[in-house]
């Protein structure tokens, strides 16, 4: 069901300002919270004693204090005072979880404990930074009622967008990532894509728009202080994915014929944190090297307001899927599925690995190639 | 569970004006919408390809097209096209339900497509025209918490009417129905009932009512231009109940004494869909063969305020049952329940005959008679 | 699951005032009604005809009328009459539960009918009278969705009070509980506690107290007339338990110094009903014996406020706790909790009685002590 040996989004770090939370992540009851040095820690929900939630309570020191008899839990786990009593019963412990803060977020380790050394399940992509100071702002939906794969598949489909996401990501252009199949409609542009054990990349270039792209439109407009850009424009995009469930989108915008080293850049990054079989976390970050922190705010209301259009549309795809994973009941594919199923190909892939039941989606995809010349 | 090969009410003509509709029938979710050229069409509300529901999308055309990633289907639910690719994946094919539209009303066939041609389920009562021209409103509860059977019962009750419905259909005359069976205590009246395979009419005749009948004193005070009509008034009364859910109610009223042919009509019609095991669609109209549009309103806003009484009780009812079917658990029966447990076993046999587990209800009950001798 | 051979509080007797009430208790789906001559009856919630909640009809002289088809049933549980018919079927009959009045509460014995005579679970020290009167008001949570146990061992516990009723009960004073095991971080006071077969009662002293208290502090300066009271006060406090689930709390407060005689007194009340294995019912009362009915008002809205406090916690805890008792999931114990595992072992040992599968919670507690000998 779940990918266990991996480092997940925990918490945005603002979440931790001033008391502890509750969130189940893999089913798990976790509460997070930070210490008055300022370690992030993550303890098991659930004190000992009378099994109240830790959330409940309150940080004192390097401790959470449980908010029903006042025992004291450090980082470890372990009860380190019971109010009333010098001794404290040993078996007073509950799970602690690894985590660490990386890339502007609290990660966390839900899985054997001997593997959280190694953190390269942290995707490089989901950091920008650079010559140009790279700003933005934060978000995040709690609980959508969705498995994470639906979320996942969703995000790593750009052909979607057409139908969903028509007055901002759904010009024609979308079309261009259908060309990794036979068969096309469309024509032109530059497509290629590439993986790794963990990872997939595709890059497309979609040059002298003359319409649609109402987003990246907008960013050209944005970046030069009017209101719209109605001449063609030239956009490239990068789209990242990693395993289990990280995305981000990189668009590079600028007037036709501009090099691209001119064009301004928005990336819009995109994390699940799976919560139970029919549910998720949703977090995502909206980052450019332009504009303002006014702009910064537009930019992260509208993924929401994107996203707000997918969300009822997951819910509903979640209640027909029901409780047997969407591939296991043999659903049709369509030629832009190619990048979607191979990323369900890796996820199967690492579930097998920790002994989980996941089955082959079908034959192995191949390890890359050039869109174009694949068909 | 179901009675399947049977034709249902799927929706009012009107719901079908704009956009594809989502209805879930014997647990089945369908999608309903009528397309450019004015055909209905029922298809199953999924789309094969990542499961999202065909109704969150549109129609175009003689199709319906996915919201999801565009994918179209046809009448058939074949999918006709998918954007962005020449081929059609064969296996690209939904469940497609028979429809047609009668008596108002667009109806679904469900069970075992080969018996669909045979529409002598949709039940001829449904439809009241003649000289006088027939006018009236269309209503329904959307998912009553109730199983179809019981709101079934409730329906082709009217006994029931004293207690729940007091200021409208509730006057002492409901209670000559109970005089099917030895050991009334109310005398007078006509009653008579008669049954076919899958059919029950019964009819009565309440003569010079001085008292009582708030409604059909009122029907004749608007036939009337009056506010309210306090003199003996004659009354008659044709029920017919139709397999599965069908029940219609054909009042005749006027001032006593006067013929038969001279009174005013009105006739409420009832349609139950079955949803799930403990939920239903209730379809209800309101047509009569006086008065105005405005008129016409009023009854049919009142066929729900009295369905709202009963709606709290059969949801209160339907907790109470719970799981398992209420004749499977030996209620007490009365006198005045014997057509509707005539109802219940003509809908049993049925599902027998669909080889479903419906068990007998008890001694077979004669084929008809008349009432009065029957006792 | 549930101890049945036991009088459970049903209902105050101001929620019979005028109409019947629904209330699931063990699980069991009771109305309770009074009659025209004042005499209180709780029948099963289910008319046998068609299963419709008899609390969904009205009281008929001495007989409840269902409110679906008007059968009649007295306080027997038998059906009375039937409608439109002179025969009313033998099997027309409902269970009836032993209910009486005590100690201002109605009380329901659902278990075996042989043993109701006995009432000898009835707590008296749920009444207080004497010479000066008591006077106080009711209140009651309807259904808080813990399992009775979890708000038993709340009630019976006043540890946690310096954690989640620190501006009330919540004063240092509280921690002389604790005392009842080795290894205590708090001197002084006095505090003994002694058990019969379904009871317990702890009593403590806590003399010159100079800070802390803030309820006990405040019982003087009302009685005083004053808006505070800043001066040492001393404190007798008597918490009495009986099984399955009454607690009860007398305190005395004064001015440190005068003899206890002069105390005022205050008695909060609580009585846990089940209503499932996740939900409870709580009835509360708080009585004292000086002000008026103004001050009781403040008291009994003072009761509420606290339990507010604790029933997020409750509830709370009851997810993490689940579907398996919490006792049977080892759960770790501190010294503070001696009383209240022996109030659990009392249920446990009464359950078993019941030929119920109540799990031994460990070594048998002694029957009473000195609790600073004990130790």
């Amino acid at each position: 069901m779940y990918i266990r040996n991996t480092w997940y989004i925990a918490a945005e770090p603002g979440e931790l300002a001033d008391r502890p939370i509750a969130r189940t992540m893999l089913e798990k009851p976790v509460v997070l919270f930070r210490t008055e040095a300022g370690k992030v820690v993550a303890l098991e929900d659930r004190c000992p004693h009378r099994f109240a939630p830790l959330s409940l309570g309150r940080v004192i020191g390097e401790r959470i204090q449980c908010g029903y008899h006042g025992a004291q839990f450090d980082a470890t786990g372990a009860c380190a005072h019971v109010p009333g009593q010098d001794l404290v019963p040993p078996r007073a412990r509950i799970a602690s979880y690894p985590v660490l803060e990386r890339h502007g977020y609290v990660w966390i380790w839900l899985g054997d404990p001997a593997g959280a050394t190694d953190t390269s399940s942290i995707p490089e992509f989901l950091y920008r930074s650079g010559d140009r100071g790279w700003d933005g702002g934060y978000g995040h939906f709690e609980s959508i009622g969705a498995n994470y794969n639906l979320i996942n598949d969703n995000l790593f489909d750009i052909t979607h967008a057409e139908y969903v996401h028509p007055e901002s990501f759904g010009g024609e252009e979308m079309r261009l990532y259908r060309r990794s199949k036979p068969g096309t409609e469309y024509v032109d542009g530059e497509m290629t894509w590439s993986a790794t054990e963990r990872t997939i990349v595709f890059r497309m270039r979609s040059l002298n728009m003359a319409t649609g792209g109402p987003f990246y439109r907008w960013m050209v407009a944005s970046s030069l202080g009017r209101d719209s850009y109605p001449d063609p424009i030239d956009l490239d995009m990068e789209v990242s994915w990693g395993a289990p469930s990280y995305t981000s989108f990189l668009l590079n915008a600028r007037p036709a014929g501009q090099p691209r080293e001119t064009g301004v850049e928005v990336c819009n990054m995109h994390a699940i944190t799976p919560e139970s079989a029919a549910s998720s976390h949703y977090f995502y970050r909206s980052v450019k090297n332009y504009g303002d922190a006014e702009l910064a705010k537009v930019f992260v209301n509208g993924v929401r307001s994107i996203f707000d259009q997918d969300k009822p549309l997951l819910e509903a795809q979640q209640r027909r899927v029901g409780h047997v994973d969407l591939f296991d009941q043999h659903p049709v594919s369509f030629g832009g599925d190619l990048l979607q199923q191979k990323a369900r190909h890796i996820n199967r892939r690492l579930l097998e690995r920790e002994g989980d039941d996941g089955r082959e989606l079908g034959a192995a995809l191949s390890a890359g190639g050039k869109a174009r010349g694949s068909s």
